[in-house]
C-alpha cells in the first residue's frame, strides 16, 4: 500500500494533508465509507463528522448506521431527513421533465446527488468542517456530481475522495478493515453495488457491467417482485395529477414523498419498473446498470400521456426534445447549471395544465396507460360540443394543397434539372 | 343524399366530373372501397382500375379481393407485390431511425402510405389513368399522406377522395351497397377499423378514440396473443444486425421482409408489441390508436440498444433528437421531403457501425434487451486490453474542475450580485 | 368581374352574405382597404366600423385616415393607441428571444399581427360586430396570422378577407375605386408595398419578390439613410439593459416604446438595420423582402451579446436553438400557441441576469458590439479576484484525457474491426 | 525557474523525461516555439524534428522559418504544404455547414487544428518520433484540439505541451531565449497574438480579452483594410457554387484553395469580414477574439442564402439547428467524433442541390447578398410556368382552419376550465 503522498492532487479543490482540520464524511454505513472514516482520521490527523441522508431508502436502519459511525470514531454522526425536500424540490422537477436518460432510467441517483451535495455544504458550514469526503470512485459519474455540486455551493470547500486517492485494492481494504475492527459484511464478495432512494434503486458491478452477459437479476433484485413471480391478475390504478405532479392514488391524497413510497409497494408487486440500461457515463465509459423504480416508471409514463393530452402537437414535439436535453443535463452533473433552471421554467409553464386522472394497468412487469381524463384535454369532441361547431372536412384538401407544396416543388425542380 | 355537385372542390388537384376518364382506385376489398368502385363509375361515368398492394398483410386473401373487384365492374384488378420494396426502401429507413411517434407507435401506416403513393402513380401512368381514388376520410392523416405523395410523384394527377365528397352517412352507404349488390360484411357494426401491413396493424374507432375509456382490446386483438394468455416461460431471442439492419434470427439469415414476418410470429406469441397510443394527428385532432407490431417493437428496441453501444454519448444525444424529428416528419406526411433524405443520410452514416448481436427476452408482453455484442462497441474494456492502457482515474479531478467551472461561476456571480 | 357568390367559402369561419350585420374592418387608409370599406357595404349590406391601430408607425397621419374612413361610409372610425402594449407585451418577448427569422429579419410584422388580432376581437365585441375584415391576400402569411389570432380569441367570430374573395384584378379594383369616389394614390403603379410599425418597416413586391434581381432600394427606402449616404464618422452608442430589456440610451432612461422610436432615429442615420431576406412563407412560397429596422437590429445584436456574457456555454447553445424555434413559431402564425408561452417562460428565466451595458459602434450600415459590461458576467477574471483562486492549468491534461475518450475509442475500434 | 520534474503529469498521454527519444515539434518560428525547440533538447535530452504547416498563411516566409529551426538545433525542419487538403477536406465541410460559432466566427483555427493534428501524427510516424510537442497554453481550446486529435490518430503517441509544464513567466522566457541566442522579436511586448490560415486570422490578448474595453483594432488589423478606409464605391461580386462549394469568382473557375485566397484580397479591400466575438471557450472561460476572415464571411453568407433557396422551410429550420450543433462540435475539439461524420453526411445530402450563382455587394465592411439564381430554386413561379398551374388561393382558408386548430382549442379549453 502506497502512501497518500505518493499520489497526485491535481485539482485545486482537493484537500491536502495538513490543511484540513475537520471533515464531513458522507457516510452510508457500508465497508468503503467505514474504512474511510478511519483512514481519514489516520491520514489527515483530523476530526470526522458523518452525514447520512434519509432520501427514503427502504433497507437501511439509520439508527444502526449512526451508532456505527460513532463507534469508528466520528466526532458527531448526523442523520438528516431530506425526504420531503428531495421529493418537492428535486423529484418534482424530474416528473415535469419526464425524467429519463438513454431509455427508461429515471435518474434516481443523479437527483439524489443534487440534494445531497447542496445539503452537505450546509451541514459542513454548520459544523465548521473545511472539507467534505465521499466514497465515489474515479471512474463514475457520482464524483463529478458531488464534487461539482459541493463546489457550486461553496467554491472554497475542500474535497476528499479517498477511493480516488488511496492505493488499496479490495484485499488491502479488507485487511485494513480487519486491522481497525471494522466488520466485513457477508456480501463483501458479491460483486453488485447499489444506490437506493425513494425514486429508485440502481445496481452496478459484476455481470451487469458487461453488456454481452445476461445478468442473473434474481440474485440481487429482492426488493420487488420479478415479473415472473407477479400476480396472474392485472390491477388497475388511478393516479391523480395537479399541475404536473401526482397528488393521489385511487382517490387518496398523499404528499409527494408518501405517494412515491406507497406507489413503490403497489407497483413493485407487479414486477413493473425494472430496466436494463446500457448507458454512456459522463466520463466516457459505457456502462450497463439494472434499475428498479416502480413508482418512478409509472409516474413518468402517466405524466407523459397526460401532458401529451393537454399540449399541442407543436409543443409535444418540442417538449420531447427538451426532455432529452433535461435528461442529459441531469445525468451529466449539471443540476445547478442555469440551463436547468431555464428548462425547469419551460416545464413549469407546460405543466400548468397537466391536471387530470390517469388509469394504469399493471401486469407482470408491464404498466399500460389505459385511460386518461383532463379538464384541459385538447379534445376536439369536447370543444365541438361546447362551442357548437364541427370539424370541417371540406377544408382538408385545401390544407393538403398548401401543406405539401414545397415537397412537391422539391420533387419537380429536381427532376427538371436532371433532364437538363 | 345530396349530389356530388352540391359539394365544393377547393384544391386544384381534386378531380372534377367530366374531366376524368379512367381512375385507379386503391382497393382493399372492404365495404367502403367496394361502394366507391361502383359510385365512381356512376358519378364520374368513367372506367375504374383497382390496385391492391401486398405489403405483407396477414389476413387478406388477395385472390378473393381481385375477384371481388372484377365482379363490381373494375376494368382491371391489379394485385401488386410490394413486400420486398416496402421492407428494403421504407422499413429499413425506419429501423435506422428507430421509427417511433409520440411513444411506441412504430409508424407502420405512414410508411405503408409512402410506398403505396409512389407505386400508385407508377401504375396509374402505366394503365393510362388520369386520376387516383382512395378511401381516406377528411379527418385523418392518410388523406394528407396519399394526396401529398401522389402529387409529389405527379403534380398533374387528379385525386378523388369519395369519403370526403359524398354525403352518405353509414346507413345511406349500406343502402347504396345493398342496392348495388355489394355484400355487407358481418363486421359492419363493429366500430373498429384497422390498417394492416407486415410492420404493424393499427386499430382505430369506437372506444379506442376516446382516451377516457378503457378499450376492450380482447374484442379485436385476435392476431397475436394477449399478454394475459402468453406462455408462462420466457423465451430468449438472438437478433443479428449488419450496418443497422436485422439480418438473422437465432443465427438463421433471412431477407428483411421474411425476417419481419417470421419475427411477428415468434414475438407475437408472447403478447409483445401491443401499445395504446394517444397521438396528435397532423390535422390537429387528438386520437388514440391501439397498435400491434411485435416484430417492429423488438427490432426497434434491439436496434436502439446496439446503436447506443457503438456511438459516442455526443452522438447518442443528437441521434435521439433526430429520431424524434424523423418520427414527426414520417407521421406528418413528409416522407418525400428533402428533410427526410437528409436525415436518412445522417442515419446511414451512424448505422455503418451498427453491427452485432442482440439478445432479447420475451415474456408476457415485455421485450427486454438482456445482452448485446458488437465488434464496434465503444467498450473501454476491449480498447484497454488491445492497446495496453488503463482508464486513468488520476485525471478525474482535473476533468471535474474544468467541466464544472461555469456552473460554479454562475452560482457565485449570482450570489455576489445579489448582495450588492 | 364575377360575383362573390361564384366563389367558394370553404372554411367554417368565413362570413357568408346574409349572416353578417356589422363588420370591423382593419383599415390602413390605403387603396385596398378603402375599396373594401365600400365593397363590404355593397356586398354584405351591413355596417362597417373601421379600426386603425397605432403601433408606432412613422408615416401615417392617423387623423387623416380617420376622416377618410368616415367619408367612405364607416359607421365609426376608431384609432387605437397600442404603442406601449405592443412594446411591453410583444416586442419585449421578441427581444428576450433575439427575434430573428431565417437571418436578420426581426419579425416586426408577425408581432404586429399578434397585438392587432387580439385587440381586433376586443373591439369587435365592444362594438357589437359579428365579423372582422382584413386586407390580406391569399398568398401571404398575414392571413394565417390574422385569421388564426382572431379565432383564437373568439372562435365564433366570422372573418372576411375580401382580397381572397373578390375577383377583381388591379385594373378592376381601380375602376371600382373611381366609380365610388375613392382617390387613386399617386403610388398606385409603384409595385412595392410596405408594412410599418415601430419595430420595423417591411417591403415586398416588384423586383423584391424575385431573388434573381437586384432591388433598386433607393426607390423606396426613404425613411432612413442608405449606408452610402451615412456619415463618414462612426458613432458610439451605449445601451443599458435590465433583465433582458433595454432601458436606456447613453444613460437616458426611456420607456420601451420611446426608446425604440428614439433609437430608430439615431441608428437609422447610419444606414444600419436594412436587410435583404430570402424567406420561406408559411404557405410554402419563397419570397424575398427588404426590411428596415434600425432599432430592432441594434437591440437584438446588443441583447445577444450581453446574454451570451452572463450565460454558460451549455445554456448559450440551447438558447441559440430555442431562438430559432421561437423565430419559426412567431413568423409561423403561432404566437398564442402554448409552445410560445413555454419558450417565453424559458426566456424569462434566462433573462433574469441579462443586465448591463453594451457599447455599439455605428458606421455606414454596420453595427458592431465593441464593449460589454455586466455585474452577472461569467468572467473568470472577476471570480478569480473575488474568490482568490486561479484557473488551474494543471487540470487541463486530465480534462482532455476524459473529454476526448470516446472520440479516441471510436477511432480505434473502427480501425481494429476493419483489419479483421 | 522550477524544474520540469517539480510539475505534475496527470494524463497518461503526457510524455515523461527519459521515455522520449525523438520529438516532432509543431513550429511556427515565433518566440515560444523557438524557446521550446531548445528547451525540449535540454530537458528531455532528445532529438527534435520541426513541422511547419502551410495552411495558406499570408505573412510568414516559410523558408526563413525552416532555416531558423535548423539553426536552433532541429534534426530536421519540415515544411508541409497542406493548402489543398485543408481546403478540400476541412474547409469544404465547414462551408456546407455554414461554419459559425456563437455569431460570425467562421472557425478558422478549429479547422486548422484538425488538419494539423492528423498530419502531425503521419509525420511523427514517418520520422520515428515518439512524441509530439506543441506551443498551446493550459487555458485555451487549442490544447484540447491538438491533444485530442493526435491521440485519436495514435493513442500511443506521447504529447509535450511545454507551456503547460514549464514554470517560466514571460521575463524568464525572454532571459532563456537571450541565453540561448534566440532573437527576441520587436513585437514581444505587443500583447496581441494571432493564428493565421487561409480561412481566417484570429487575434487574442491585451484589450481584446476583456469585453468591457474597446479594442484598438487599428493597432493590429493591418492585413486588410478597415471599413473606415474602404473604397467609397460599392463592388458587386458573383460567386458560383456547385453542390455546396464555391467554384468561381465572377465567372473565373478556381480550385477551392485558390478561390479563397483570391477572395480574401477582393473582399478584404472593402473591410468586410472582421468581427468582434465574445465566446465561450471549451474550458469554461469567456474570451473575446477579433477575427479577420473576408473570404470566409462572404462564402458562408452566400452559401447560406443559396442553400435556403433550394431547401424546404422544414429543412431550413432543421439545417439552422444542425449548423449550430456543427459549430459547437467543431469549436469544441470534436472534429473526428462520429457525430461530425454523421452531420457531414446530412450536410452532403442537403448540398447536392446547392448549385447556382450568388451576387454579393461589398461596401465599407458590409457584404449583402443582393441576388441569387439556381436551377434548383424552390421558386413557385418557375414551377408554375413549367407545370401550368397557379397557386390556388382558394385553399388558404382551409389551410388556416386546420393549421390553427390546436392553438384555438388550447385557448378555449383553458378559458372554459378557468370558469369552472
Amino acid at each position: 500500500m502506497k502512501k497518500t503522498t505518493d499520489y497526485i492532487k491535481v485539482a485545486s479543490y482537493e484537500g491536502k494533508i495538513g490543511e484540513i482540520k475537520k471533515v464531513l464524511l458522507l457516510y452510508s454505513g457500508g465497508l468503503d465509507t467505514s474504512v474511510m472514516l478511519k483512514w481519514i482520521q489516520d491520514q489527515y490527523k483530523c476530526q470526522v463528522v458523518t452525514l447520512t441522508a434519509d432520501l427514503g431508502q427502504q433497507h437501511d436502519d439509520l439508527r444502526v448506521i449512526k451508532q456505527k459511525a460513532l463507534k469508528f470514531g466520528a466526532k458527531e454522526a448526523i442523520v438528516l431527513d431530506l425526504e420531503e425536500e428531495f421529493a418537492k424540490e428535486y423529484i418534482a422537477k424530474g416528473i415535469k421533465a419526464n425524467a429519463s436518460y438513454q431509455g427508461d432510467y429515471h435518474l434516481s441517483t443523479p437527483m439524489g446527488r443534487a440534494v445531497l451535495g447542496k445539503n452537505a455544504v450546509k451541514l459542513a458550514k454548520k459544523y465548521g468542517c473545511d472539507a467534505i469526503a465521499h466514497g465515489c470512485t474515479g471512474k463514475g459519474n457520482d464524483q463529478v456530481r458531488l464534487d461539482g455540486y459541493i463546489l457550486t455551493h461553496d467554491p472554497k470547500m475542500k474535497i476528499l475522495a479517498p477511493v480516488r486517492e488511496w492505493a488499496m485494492d479490495r484485499n488491502e481494504e479488507i485487511k485494513y478493515a480487519e486491522m481497525h475492527g471494522i466488520p466485513i459484511p457477508a456480501s463483501v464478495d458479491v460483486p453488485y453495488s447499489d444506490d437506493d432512494n425513494m425514486w429508485g434503486i440502481t445496481w452496478e458491478g459484476g455481470e451487469i457491467t458487461d453488456p454481452s452477459l445476461i445478468v442473473p437479476v434474481e440474485k440481487f433484485l429482492t426488493t420487488y417482485t420479478l415479473p415472473e413471480n407477479a400476480p396472474d391478475k392485472a390491477e388497475l390504478l388511478k393516479l391523480g395529477f395537479k399541475e404536473g405532479l401526482p397528488i393521489s392514488i385511487n382517490g387518496e391524497k398523499l404528499s409527494l414523498a408518501k405517494l412515491i413510497k406507497k406507489l413503490n409497494q403497489i407497483v413493485g408487486k407487479h414486477g413493473v419498473g425494472t430496466f436494463h440500461i446500457l448507458e454512456d457515463r459522463l466520463v466516457g465509459l459505457k456502462n450497463r446498470g439494472v434499475y428498479e423504480h416502480p413508482a418512478a416508471h409509472v409516474i413518468v409514463e402517466a405524466h407523459k400521456n397526460l401532458e401529451k393530452y393537454v399540449s399541442t402537437r407543436q409543443l409535444n414535439e418540442l417538449k420531447e426534445q427538451m426532455d432529452i436535453k433535461w435528461g442529459y443535463l441531469c445525468y451529466g452533473a449539471l443540476w445547478f447549471d442555469p440551463s436547468m433552471e431555464a428548462i425547469n421554467a419551460f416545464n413549469d409553464q407546460v405543466n400548468e395544465k397537466v391536471t387530470g386522472e390517469v388509469t394504469v394497468k399493471l401486469f407482470k412487469g408491464q404498466a399500460t396507460v389505459v385511460a386518461i381524463e383532463s379538464p384541459y384535454a385538447l379534445a376536439f369532441a369536447s370543444f365541438n360540443n361546447a362551442e357548437g361547431y364541427d370539424f370541417n372536412t371540406n377544408t382538408s384538401a385545401g390544407f393538403i394543397e398548401i401543406y405539401s407544396l414545397q415537397m412537391k416543388l422539391a420533387s419537380q425542380v429536381g427532376k427538371k434539372t436532371e433532364k437538363v
